[in-house]
């Protein structure tokens, strides 16, 4: 259970026990990020820092590398798997009032998968390297999936997000 | 396990079997598409045919929407539960060869998280009711994640995929 603010609200049950499903870790994430406090916030702030990034791939699942190469970018999926998963409702640091997870892209979520659209740099399927531009997670984060991102499908250029009104 | 097409892979291992972490179900995807045949292959050709869809948030998740009606899209996570998730090389039907699993955006994967990216028609958040403009996945899937869309992290608009070359 982590420290709360004014305004958030817990779930009754942690999500973390509630097994509908399992996960298995394909490999992990390295970043620059040592801890939470030099840990860019989101992948616009991670691309800023300069600093690289790669994902070391288990041997299992290197032969599904194969093919990637040819993609300019990927949409990286991972376990942030320091978060708490009870809180529903929470007020990041510097907003003037709480939300709920699903209108944030706060670590802290029923099922704490981190989704990071990043640039693909190079390719080692035989050694299961894949080097990035740069990713928003602590270093040793478990990797589950690797997505070819797709303009046609993915990219939404003038998707927006209103203002938090008085009455929100 | 599935069909082996000529030159499609399998893992030693079945991921569906090494319980790293667990995943919570927060709800079902609501869709037009009762069986596969139906079922379009990508949000484009989702969005083609008009049909819209629908998410329906279990009791307790549904705080975590306030807030999710001030963005324009999201990112909808959903579990591919009747997914093969052992084939690490596949063979898409129409593809000239086969290609590593990262390569594509098969429901077959070893996490069958479906990701998409989906245009909000309107939030309930009372009756945890999230419209949507269409969806690719079957009626009653499972619902694990919805993060708000951001064009300045989520949007490529020149990402790009090169042809498969003979030597690839």
């Amino acid at each position: 259970m982590s420290e709360r603010r004014e305004g958030e609200g817990a779930l009754p049950i942690d999500p973390g026990k509630v097994p509908d499903a399992t996960v298995a870790f394909i490999g992990r994430v390295g970043s620059a990020w040592k801890d939470r406090a030099d840990c860019p916030k989101n992948m616009a702030a991670a691309r800023q820092t300069g600093q690289p990034a790669m994902l070391q791939l288990d041997e299992a699942y290197r032969p599904g590398l194969d093919g990637l190469q040819r993609s300019s970018h990927a949409v990286v999926l991972t376990w942030l798997d320091r978060s708490v998963r009870d809180l529903i409702v929470q007020k990041p640091r510097h907003a003037a009032a709480p939300s709920g997870v699903f209108a944030l892209r706060s670590p802290a979520r029923p099922n704490p998968i981190g989704l990071h659209v990043c640039r693909i740099v190079a390719v080692d399927a035989a050694n299961g390297v894949v080097q990035l531009d740069s990713i928003d997670v602590l270093d040793g984060t478990p990797l589950i999936d690797i997505k070819p991102y797709f303009a046609s499908t993915d990219s939404i250029p003038d998707a927006s997000r209103a203002e938090r009104e008085s009455s929100d």
